[in-house]
C-alpha cells in the first residue's frame, strides 16, 4: 500500500500502516519477553519522580482488612496501581542513552524539511521519510525497553483467563477456527455494550448528534468514488505451486531474520537486513520484489517458489442479488453510510451546519493473515462521528468547556525532532495552532475523557500527529488517540479533519450535489449562463434519446457551457457525450445559451468533516490489559479493576453457605437488583465463600453482597465487598441496592461508602 | 424451496413461507385498496361488542383542552385507538358469510388427517397439504375483508412521513438504491435502539440470560452441518439473453393474472389461473417448471426465453482469507454462532442446565426480488434466544408469573377445522397440551408481554401454531407470534421447541460432543468395550500416520468396536480409514479390544433448544403502522403515538419565540435533561409554536417544554404537553425534567400528571 494510499485514506491506515509498526514493533514485544508495563510484580528500578495519580480514578487508601473468613490470602493489601507519566518523563541516565537515537532522528527530520523546502522530487522526500520512520522506532523501542516502570506483563496469563471465562474466544473454534475472528462470550458481550452505552452518552446523547444504522453490504460504484477499490489493498505473494498465501512485508522480514542470525551470517548480511527490514514500510512494490529476488526468498512453509507480488484488496466481495452483476462489498469502515446520507440529514437538521452523525456498527476487512488478537481483526465494532461544518468556521460552541483539559501530545514537530510527547493544555494547542482548530480539539479533549472513564491508563494514552508526509493533501491535520499496550503503541481512536474530500467524491460520482448553503453578508448579483434546450427540435431529432441529452446538459458545468457557446458560434455544433456514453451533434437548431444576471442571498460549499473515529475492539482489548491484575503474592488469583460503569456485571449475590434460610433472602436482591437494571450474578455454588469471591474477582464483577447468619437478624443487614481493594461494610438489606446501585453509576465511590458504613471485621451471629 | 426445508429449518421458514403467504396476500392487500384496520377516519359498520382496553395501555380520558396557542387544530379530542380483539369475533351476518368457506377448509383438514391415519403416501398427504393451506388462505382473506374494523389505512401517507423524516429510507439512493436494503435515520435508529435495549432489559437482564456477540463471517462447513448449504434455496428463472432473474412463484403469478384478465380469457382459463396461483405455494420444481411451459410463459420485460428453474441459494457466498480456498458465507440467523459456543457457555454456566443465551446482531438474505418494504430485506437485525434445557424436563421455574396471562392462539386443530383464533390463558394452554411444555409456553407470554409494551396493538396479535406438516420432524411444537399489518398477518417472533437437532448436527459434524451431563438417580454399573492401540507397533508400522490412525480409533463407536473385534477374531485384521481418507490394515499386534465394567453416575445427554427468535425490522415496522396516526379532521397532521420508553426522543424544548430572554432557560433545560440521560431536541426555529408541535408530533415526541413569558417570573414555570392528548400542564422549571423522567421510563402516566398538576390554559404574562 503506498504512502500516496495512507495520505488519500486516513481511514485506511488504521488497516494497514498504523499496523504495519506494530508488527514490525513484535520484534520488541517478543524479544524483550513481552516486559512492558504496570503489573504486580514488583521492581528494582526506582522511577525518576514520584507518579502523581491519575485524573480520573481517584486512589483509595487500602490497609489492610481481615474479613470474617478471613484467609492469608485475602488479607493483603492491594498494591496501588503503578501510575502516572513515567513513559512521559524519563531519569537522567535513561535520557543520556537515548541521546543519540534522539540526535539520528533529529538530523533526519531536519533532512526531510530541508528537502520539501527545496522542492526535491516526491521520491527522494518519500525516501527520507522511509528512513525518519525507521529511526524514529527504534528511538521509540529504546524508550520503552529503558523507562523504569516497564515491567513485565504477561499477556499469556491474561489470556488465558480471557479464554477461560469466555470473555471472548476464537470463532468456530470446533471447526478449526478462522484466524481474526473472535466471538465475544457473556463477559466481552456485556463489557463491549456498556463501552458503547457509555459512548452514546457521551457523544451521541451529550452533543446531541444524529445517530444512523446504514447498510453493511455496499454496492461497487460507492467504493470506486471512495478510492477502496482502486487502493484498498495490501500486498501479498503466493506459493506457485499451494497456492497458500503471505503477506510480503510479514514474509520478508521474517526470512532476513532467519537468515542474518543463520551461523554462516557475516556481519556485513546482518547489518544489510537489519537495514532492510528497518526501512521495510517504505518500500514499494518493485523494490520489495527486489528483495525477494536478490535474497532468493522461497516459502517458508514448502520451500517452493513465489509469485511476484501481488495487490489483495482487503475488502470482501460478494454479489448482491441473484443476477451475479452486481458486484457488492461487506463495507471496510461505516463512515461511507454517513456520507451518502448527507442530504438527507442536513435536511433533518433543518438545514443547519454544524451538526454531527454517529454510528456504531461492524466493518471487515478481509486481512491476509490476521495476528495480534484482537487488535487486528477481519470482522470488528467501530463508532464512527462526522461532524459537518462550514470550512471557514470551525470553532467550536462548547470547546470552553474543555479548553484546560491537558493532554498527551505527540506533534508532528516533536516526532522529527527526535522529542518526546508533552503534556499541553488543548486550549493552548489550539491558540498556537499546534492542532489546527476548536472542534478537532473539542473531540481531541472529549475522546480523552471517554477513554478515561472507561478506565484507559492516563499514562498510556497519547495524541500521535500525523507528520505532513502521512496525511492527505486535502487534510489539514490529524490526531491518533494511541493506547500502550503489550504490542505497543496502538491506535485506538482516529482523529481527522478531513476537509470536504468526501462529499466531493461523492458529488462527483454522481451528480448530486451533497452541500450546504449560507446565507451571504449581502445579496450578490451573479451573470448567469444557461443552457437553453429546444425541447421541441430535439425530441423530433433525437427522439427517445432526447431525455438522456437534456439531463445531460443540464450537468453541464460553467466551463463547459462557455465551451458550448464557442463551439456553436464557430463549428456550428457541439458534440455530447450523455450518461450511456452516447455521442450527438446538437445544432444551434436544438440548443442555445442564454445570459442573464441573478441575484443571490445565499451561496452552496461543501461542508468540512472532521472525523473522530473509534476501534471498539482494540480499546476494549486495551482497556483489559490495563486493568489486569494479580493478588499480590498470589499470581494464580488474577482479576481485572474495570470500572463499575463498564463491568460486565456489578454485583454477585454469594449466600455464606448453601443453608436454606439464606435463600428468601437471595432472591428478594436478585429481583431487587433487577428491578434497579443491575446485571447481576448469584453464586450459590457450594465453594468456600474465598473462592467464590475469587471467581468474581476473575469476572469483574466490582462488588460482591454476601448474605450471612447476622442477616436472618433483625435489622437484617448484608456484607458489601468491594474488589479492589477487598473491605467489607456491613449494610441494611433494604440499603443495600441502592448502594450498589449508585456506585455502578458514579454517583458514589467506594471511599464515600466506606465513610458511611460501619467496616466489616467479623459477623456476630452463627447457626 | 420444499415443504421438507421448511420442516427441517424453523428459522428459514421466516425467510420463505413465512412470507410465501404474505405475497400470495398482497393480492389482498393491492385489491382491497390497502384497507386494513385502525384510522382516525371513522366507519359506520358497528362492532359486535363492545372493545375491551389493551391490557398495557391504559386509556386517558380526553377531553377537548385549550392551549395559549390554541387553534381549531389542535382543540380537537383526540380519538380514542380502535381496540380490542375486533378480528377475533364476528358478527352473525359475517359469520354466515365465512361459514361456507370454514366449512371447505375443515373438509380438507379431515381428508388431510385422514390420509395421515391411513399411512397414505407422502406425495399425496403434501398435495392435500397444499390444498388446505390456499382454502385456509381464502378464508382469512376473506375474514378480514369482511371484519369491520378493517377500515383503510393509508400506507402511503405513513411511508412518505417515514422517508420525509427520515425514519428510514433506501440505502445508497444517490447511487440508484439497492432493493432490499434499507438505512435507518436519526429516528428510525434511535427508535430501534430503544426497542433493542428494553428487549435486553426483559430478556438478558430479567431472565439472567447469557449474552453473546458472534462472528457474522461464517464458513461452509458450519453451514452445511445446519442444513444451509444445500436447503437455503428459492427457485428462480432467468432471461436467456439479459441473465434477468426472477423469482419463481412471483412471475408465474403474475402472469396467470395478467393471462386471467385478458379480454378473450375464457372462464374455464381464469379458473384454471386462479387455482393454480392459489396452490403455487405447494407446487414443487417439476410442477412449477410444467406450469412455465403449458402456458408458455416468457420474461415480462423482454419477451425473450426463460431458462429451466435454478435453485438459487439465498445466502451472501464471499471468500475467508486471500488464497480463495476458505469460503464462507454471511450468516443468515444468528442461531448458529450460539450453537457452535455451546460447550463454552455451558462451562461458563459452571456445567448446569436449564441456562438460556441471547444474541442480538445482522442477518443476511441476498433474496431474489425484495418487495414489502422493512418486511422482506437483504439485510437485518435479529434478537435470538437459545433456552438450552433437560430433554425430559421442560418444566420452568417462572411459569406461574405468567400463567394466567391470556394469549391469542390459533391452533393448528383450529386452523384444519376453519375455525378462528382464541383467547385462552396460557396455564391452560400448557395443562391441557395445547402448547408442548412450560418453557415454550413461558416465552410466548413473554413475547407478548414484550410486544405490548413497546406498543404492538394486543387486538393485532396472535400466536399461530405451525400445523404437524410445516413443522421439522423433530421439532415437538412451534408458534410463530404474527402482527397484523398493512401486508396482512406478518410472522415477527418464531417460537419453537427445536430439541436437540443442532447441537446433534454440529456434534455429528465435528465429533466435538455438545452435550451436558446429569447425575443419575443411582451410580449405574456399565461394560465398558474400548480398543487398545499397541503404540510402538503402531508407530514402527505405520510411522508418521501412527497419530491419524490412533485419533481415529478413538472416535469409534460401540458398533464399531465390536465390529473391530469380529474382525479381528475372523479376519485378523481391520480396515480402518483415518480423517485424512487414508485407508489402513491393522492387525492384531497394533490393536486390542478390552472389555471392563465402570460404576458410572453421570449420564450424558444432547440438550433440547427452544428457541424464540425476533425479527427487529419487522416488529419496527409492525409498531410504526400501529402507532401512525391524524389529528382528527386534519389529514395533513400525522404523527407517531409511539410509548414514550421507546420514542427516538423523549422531550422537546419550545421557546414560545427567539425573544432572547428565554434562552437560559432553555440552555439550562437541555443540560438536566443530558445530565438525566433523556434524549431531547431543542427547536428555537422561527415557526410558530403550533407548526413546531406539530413538527414534533412527527417524529414521535412524546412530550414538550415550552419556555414562554410566565417562565421569566418566579417561582419559574413552563409548560409540558402530551403528543397524544395534546393537553399541557403548568410545572416548575425545577420539577419538570423529573417529572419527563418518571413519564419516558413509565414510572408515571399522564393522566397522573394531570391530577398533579394544573391544566395549562394560557400563560398569565406576555411581553
Amino acid at each position: 500500500m503506498s504512502l500516496q494510499l495512507l495520505k488519500a485514506l486516513p481511514h485506511l491506515r488504521s488497516a494497514t500502516t498504523a499496523v504495519r509498526p506494530q508488527i514490525a514493533r513484535t520484534t520488541w514485544s517478543e524479544h524483550i519477553a513481552t516486559k512492558v508495563f504496570f503489573s504486580t510484580t514488583t521492581t528494582k528500578a526506582t522511577p525518576a519522580a514520584p507518579p502523581p495519580p491519575p485524573p480520573t480514578q481517584p486512589q483509595q487508601p487500602v490497609p489492610p482488612t481481615t474479613t470474617s473468613w478471613g484467609t492469608k490470602k485475602q488479607n493483603r493489601k492491594v498494591k496501588l496501581r503503578s501510575a502516572a507519566a513515567e513513559f512521559i518523563m524519563s531519569n537522567p541516565e535513561i535520557e543520556s542513552q537515548l541521546a543519540p537515537l534522539r540526535e539520528r532522528v533529529q538530523e533526519q527530520g531536519n533532512l526531510v524539511r530541508d528537502l520539501k523546502a527545496k522542492g526535491a522530487p516526491e521520491i527522494d522526500v518519500k525516501k527520507a521519510v522511509a528512513e525518519l520512520k525507521a529511526r524514529k522506532k527504534l528511538l521509540e523501542d529504546k524508550e520503552l525497553a529503558l523507562t523504569p516502570s516497564v515491567v513485565s506483563f504477561d499477556r499469556a496469563k491474561m489470556e488465558d483467563l480471557l479464554k477461560r471465562r469466555f470473555f471472548y474466544d476464537q470463532s468456530f473454534a470446533i471447526y478449526g477456527g478462522i484466524t481474526g475472528q473472535y466471538d465475544f462470550g457473556p463477559m466481552g458481550c456485556a463489557l463491549k455494550s456498556n463501552i458503547l452505552a457509555l459512548w452514546r452518552q457521551y457523544f451521541a446523547l451529550e452533543e446531541q448528534m444524529l445517530e444512523v444504522d446504514c447498510s453493511i453490504l455496499t454496492p461497487e460504484p460507492v467504493l470506486k468514488a471512495s478510492g477502496h477499490v482502486e487502493r484498498f489493498a495490501d500486498l501479498m505473494v503466493k506459493d506457485v505451486k499451494t497456492g497458500e498465501c503471505f503477506r510480503l512485508d510479514h514474509l520478508i522480514k521474517q526470512a532476513l531474520e532467519k537468515l542474518s542470525k543463520a551461523k554462516d551470517a557475516t556481519p556485513a548480511l546482518q547489518a544489510e537486513c537489519e537495514d532492510i527490514i528497518i526501512k521495510l514500510d517504505g518500500l514499494n512494490k518493485q523494490e520489495l520484489a527486489g528483495v525477494l529476488a536478490k535474497y532468493n526468498i522461497k516459502s517458508p512453509l514448502s520451500g517452493n517458489d513465489l509469485t511476484e507480488p501481488i495487490e489483495f484488496n482487503l475488502m470482501f466481495a460478494t454479489q448482491i442479488g441473484p443476477t451475479g452483476l452486481v458486484k457488492g462489498f461487506l463495507r471496510p469502515e461505516t463512515a461511507q453510510g454517513i456520507f451518502v446520507n448527507f442530504k438527507r440529514l442536513l435536511e433533518f437538521n433543518q438545514g443547519k451546519l454544524p451538526f454531527a452523525v454517529a454510528q456504531i456498527g461492524n466493518s471487515f476487512r478481509n486481512e491476509i493473515s490476521p495476528r495480534s488478537g484482537l487488535i487486528r481483526v477481519r470482522e470488528f465494532t467501530m463508532a464512527e462521528i462526522e461532524h459537518f461544518c462550514d470550512p471557514v468556521l470551525k470553532d467550536h460552541p462548547k470547546f470552553g468547556n474543555i479548553k484546560s483539559e491537558k493532554l498527551t501530545l505527540y506533534s508532528s514537530c516533536n516526532q522529527m525532532d527526535g522529542k518526546s510527547a508533552a503534556q499541553v493544555q488543548i486550549g493552548e494547542a489550539v491558540a498556537s495552532k499546534l492542532v489546527a482548530n476548536e472542534t478537532l480539539g473539542y473531540y481531541m479533549a472529549r475522546i480523552q475523557q471517554f477513554l478515561l472513564a472507561i478506565g484507559i491508563k492516563p499514562e498510556c494514552l497519547r495524541f500521535r500527529q500525523h507528520m505532513s508526509n502521512e496525511m492527505a493533501h486535502y487534510a489539514c491535520d490529524c490526531w491518533d488517540a494511541e493506547i500502550l499496550t503489550s504490542y505497543g503503541w496502538v491506535e485506538c481512536v482516529g482523529c481527522a479533519d478531513r476537509s470536504a474530500y468526501d462529499l466531493g467524491q461523492h458529488t462527483a460520482a454522481t451528480g448530486v450535489r451533497l452541500v450546504a448553503e449560507k446565507r451571504l453578508p449581502a445579496p450578490k448579483t451573479v451573470e448567469v449562463s444557461e443552457i437553453v434546450p429546444n425541447k421541441q427540435a430535439l425530441g423530433k431529432t433525437f427522439k427517445k434519446e432526447a431525455k438522456n441529452i437534456t439531463d445531460a446538459l443540464a450537468k453541464l458545468s460553467l466551463e463547459e457551457i462557455t465551451k458550448v457557446e464557442e463551439q456553436l458560434a464557430g463549428e456550428g455544433q457541439y458534440k455530447l457525450t450523455t450518461a450511456d456514453g452516447q455521442s450527438h451533434d446538437l445544432g444551434k437548431d436544438t440548443i442555445s445559451v442564454k445570459h442573464s444576471t441573478k441575484t443571490v442571498h445565499v451561496e452552496e460549499f461543501i461542508p468540512s468533516v472532521v472525523e473522530p473515529s473509534f476501534g471498539i475492539g482494540r480499546i476494549m482489548y486495551s482497556l483489559l490489559e490495563h486493568s489486569f491484575q494479580c493478588r499480590d503474592g498470589d499470581e494464580q488469583r488474577c482479576y481485572f479493576t474495570l470500572p463499575p460503569l463498564v463491568a460486565p456485571i456489578k454485583c454477585s449475590i454469594l449466600p455464606l453457605s448453601n443453608n436454606t434460610d439464606f435463600q428468601p433472602y437471595t432472591q428478594k436482591l436478585s429481583s431487587a437488583l433487577t428491578k434497579a437494571e443491575l446485571s447481576h450474578k448469584v453464586d450459590d455454588s457450594s465453594g468456600s465463600i474465598g473462592r467464590r469471591y475469587a471467581r468474581t474477582d476473575e469476572i469483574a464483577i466490582p462488588y460482591g453482597i454476601t448474605v450471612d447468619f447476622d442477616t436472618l437478624k433483625e435489622p437484617h443487614t448484608v456484607t458489601l465487598r468491594d474488589r479492589n481493594t477487598m473491605k467489607q461494610v456491613r449494610v441494611g438489606l433494604e440499603e443495600v441496592v441502592g448502594v450498589v446501585k449508585d456506585l455502578s453509576t458514579a454517583k458514589t465511590t467506594w471511599e464515600n461508602v466506606t465513610e458511611q458504613y460501619p467496616l466489616f471485621e467479623q459477623q456476630e451471629a452463627s447457626k
